[in-house]
């Protein structure tokens, strides 16, 4: 039994006393005690390694006060299982020495067994449940076909996404046999995430907004949805957050999701209308108001509450990833905020 | 008498017997036209010097067969006058060296006197006029206030914009003052473009989107609208073209512009049916569909028609400015398509 199940009866929409709050890469670089693990070992081996995982993600539980844990990890372990060498270059961010931009380097792409190939991960996801004891939910993640393809056709960080354009518009179905080949793989990893112990699971989709609309439905939408029903759950929460995509949130409501995150640039009150009953949301103050100072912070968290109103089937999150030169002060102001002032939401 | 005045009749609104085209970024770097010219002189140089300035605001004219002109500059070219020392670097973009962020920084901001301080833009501006001979109408344009800003305080490329986030979080007032004062440096500008010949005038809003719905309003779309009423003109149509500013377009309908300028996330048609006759619209092809090969291009640019459906009020343009590795030809089909096939939806 869960001490603190507030955030999946929020994502069900359940009613609750107040607001349940958590933070994209609330386990990330902004805390001095992430880096401190950080400097002994390199990324991915932390990735790998289930204490070294488990240890970053209780972290913020400890020190932040947040209402779920969220498994340390990174999206890009589905293309490194599925064949492709991965390197995270400090200054540079993720890179694929050797992308894939025709049929021949496609056909190098191994399918993968999810529970075999991606054992280290389930194996985090089972010590983190333990050494949590239940205190929160843990949420288990991955990402997108349509973004895990952009970063495995580009090969590194990218201004214009030249490479992955190139293929959707020239070859159009290459680029489909690809995303379906990674859906499949991405239902069978957070299948088994869930079979090792999360609670709820988030699908990451960084990049969908660098699409119009149709091609967002197209190349994007289209392989959630098919993960999302071929998830096998109970009544774990599947999460959809896709960046910039404010065109599709009545499609996105229709996905079989249960919860929507939204970025900044949405108001969520407005999304609330559009969606009704459908899903819960989750966000969406803009991460850089924790620069500010904690009055400013709680000021701009205020209009969030104000702007969703009473009631339940909200998540409080930022509207994209806790950055890494935020002091965790200004974290910590934001969750006690959150916990506190949301009450009078409910 | 302009000899093709289609841009400006689609920016009133009135009817026209085709849809007309121009690019952003036109006289830009995927011309080997434009790369010629700037071999022999640096990026500021050709800004400050109005033959060259002048020759390669017609390449595109000339070469691509685009339906207006816009004068080769930068929309840093103001807080340069205002006394920001500003270098172009190569692999880097602008940078100012001294960025502003307290009120000390603030004061030694200049207030300019356009038509002396930028007397070389209104030079260009007025030989590109004659040297166009009528044949296309010209196109003066300006950076928002907040655009700007963003550049003066942050001093250089930025991921996370956090410098700009803290000024407007933690002092609001030294913002809106340096905004304030901006607006009507813009303003005063964009009149004098006008004055020496400009037929229309396009405001560059690139940094809107990275704001929430209710920063966008306070911070950049207050000031759009000061400068579109202090803007002195006849009936020279105004532009406001905010990237990524999708939950604000009844609000900058009303901002007293004449045309919306569009980011490819938007769906044109939705915008159509919410802004009705207001406005006209620009844009709003993926500026990446020209990496494609023609007959894709040709398949995209019919959707954006398709979208926007019959009648008059559209102007076509890509949704951000053409990328520099853009082969001319693809371009060049782009507007070739355009000019024939927009025939059938009016």
């Amino acid at each position: 039994m869960l001490k603190n199940d507030l955030f999946l009866r929020a994502c069900k929409r359940d009613s609750i006393e107040r607001t349940p709050i958590w933070i994209m890469r609330q386990a990330g670089r902004y805390l001095p005690e992430y880096r401190a693990v950080r400097e002994k070992s390199d990324f991915l081996t932390m990735c790998r390694t289930p204490e070294l995982a488990t240890e970053v993600t209780l972290q913020p539980i400890d020190l932040i006060g947040v209402d779920a844990a969220i498994i340390f990890s990174d999206i890009l372990v589905i293309p490194e299982a599925m064949g492709m060498e991965l390197e995270m270059i400090e200054s540079k961010g993720p890179v694929f020495h050797h992308p894939i931009r025709n049929e021949d380097d496609a056909k190098q792409l191994k399918n993968i067994d999810a529970v075999k190939d991606l054992k280290y991960v389930l194996d985090a996801v089972s010590l983190t449940k333990k050494e949590l004891d239940n205190r929160v939910p843990l949420i288990g993640f991955a990402g997108s076909p349509w973004t895990l393809l952009t970063y495995m056709v580009e090969g590194k960080g990218s201004k214009n996404f030249s490479e992955i354009k190139k293929l959707i518009y020239n070859n159009p179905s290459l680029a489909h046999s690809l995303l379906d080949k990674i859906a499949n793989s991405v239902a069978e990893y957070l299948s088994a995430k869930i079979e090792a112990g999360a609670n709820a699971v988030q699908i990451f989709d960084t990049w969908g907004g660098i699409l119009s609309q149709r091609d967002y439905k197209e190349f994007s939408l289209e392989y959630i949805t098919k993960i999302v029903s071929n998830i096998k759950r109970n009544d774990e929460p599947v999460i959809v957050f896709s960046k910039g995509v404010h065109h599709s949130i009545p499609e996105i409501a229709n996905c079989g999701c249960d919860v929507i995150g939204l970025d900044w640039t949405m108001n969520i009150g407005d999304v609330r209308k559009i969606v009704g009953d459908k899903v819960a949301l989750q966000g969406n103050l803009d991460p850089t108001v924790l620069y500010a100072e904690p009055d400013s912070i709680r000021t701009k968290a205020k209009e969030v509450f104000d702007s969703y109103g009473k009631g339940s089937g909200h998540v409080f999150n930022l509207g994209h990833g806790i950055l890494p030169d935020i002091p965790p002060a200004h974290a910590k102001a934001l969750v006690d905020f959150v916990k506190e002032e949301s009450k009078a939401y409910h």
